[in-house]
């Protein structure tokens, strides 16, 4: 099997550190890419190409995981030379994967949940044609979620509400808690109903959205963009929480 | 060791039960009470005197659990009788506590974490005599939470702090996740690192929200106007949520 791979960032790097099989080739090309991503490209167990045509035309399942602006361009350009799967591993809105479904045949919806390159990231996956990728199980953890396009972004945006939400939360009432000297009482009283685990995850949590607070706003804007007109009431809160 | 209780609701009962030793007597009174609260008390392994000054003056530990609404006035007309250490177990807010302080010498702030009938509840102390009362740690679950007066209390609504707006979230986000179809993969997908018992725990949480809107919305409310002057933007998106 022909695993092609557009774009050659973080994503698609470890793509091809966890799944390592005698039956899969991945190919790819440094078409207008950068010195660098070319020179990571050399150092992979990847077959290189002279261009991304060549690598559509002879995949077995395409995956475009580029950034998120370039998703819509890429689908465009190369989406009706494949034969296969077209996987969009892009983090994008619903709407864009709804747009890639326009120029793209056998389309499966994929988002990842979590970091990539954490112990186990999850790969999420809707559409028709998902069945045909759950052999990737094998090599990271890969759950359908429907048969539906959209349904696996519109699931890893359902996720963000409630995390980034909550992270908006823990910075308020640890905060207050630390106000009145009472920080470490604060978890100590909520690992009770919430886990052991819950002072050492928040800590992390308060941690990692307060130094990148910007993109954590960014993202809950593109939520309640998504979600328009719905009555988002707390994710609002959170928003206006970080944008501060 | 004698143990005073003004009040004989559904705390008083439990700590009844709790605490069974030989070297503990319970004492109070039906003053004034009603004849269901009478006939509670007859039944209950306590020793009932005429009125509650003649309780105050024979305990070693006077235990004030009443209504909130109560809590001041018991502690106006009966603290000046305690010679030992007068604990205030009533669901109040810290400003009253402070008020209780000027009626009450070895006041102790007690507060309630969980249902006093659940399987395990927990008894926040704090106050200087807080120590003298860590023996309860053989009955129920005991924890000095520090010196001060209030912080008995004041970690209470910190907890709540939490505890209400994730409810107030939980509703929002799984709300949301519903009318796409999606709330069985919402939680799925939150399992994995907000804990197996997740999804449970949070459709309790929904559902018991849910069935007293009103009192948890007042008692975010309480929360808001204790803290008036912090930056509680989440809680008060909680309690707007609530308020609906």
């Amino acid at each position: 099997m022909i695993i092609g791979l557009v774009g050659f960032g973080k994503v698609s790097q470890n793509l091809v550190r966890f799944i390592q099989s005698e039956n899969i080739t991945f190919i790819t090309s440094a078409q207008n890419r950068s010195s660098k991503t070319a020179e990571n490209i050399k150092m992979s167990n990847v077959e290189i190409l002279d261009d991304f045509k060549q690598v559509a035309l002879k995949s077995d399942i395409l995956i475009s995981a580029n950034s998120p602006g370039s998703a819509l361009d890429v689908a465009e350009k190369y989406g009706r030379y494949v034969r296969g799967i077209y996987v969009d591993l892009n983090n994008i809105s619903p709407d864009t994967t709804f747009k890639i479904s326009e120029y793209v045949e056998n389309l499966v919806d994929g988002a990842i949940i979590g970091k990539i390159d954490s112990k186990k990231p999850l790969l999420y996956l809707s559409g028709e044609k998902s069945d045909e990728l759950l052999f990737l199980n094998d090599y990271i953890e890969t759950v359908k979620v429907s048969d539906r396009i959209g349904d696996a972004s519109i699931l890893k945006l359902l996720r963000s509400t409630y995390t980034k939400t909550v992270s908006a939360l823990l910075i308020e009432s640890y905060g207050l808690a630390e106000k009145y000297g009472l920080g470490e009482e604060f978890f100590n009283t909520l690992n009770i109903t919430e886990g052991n685990d819950f002072a050492e995850k928040s800590l992390s949590r308060i941690h990692n959205t307060l130094k990148s607070k910007k993109r954590k706003s960014e993202e809950l804007e593109e939520i309640i963009n998504y979600f328009d007109g719905e009555d988002l009431i707390m994710v609002k809160a959170a928003f206006e929480k970080l944008s501060r």
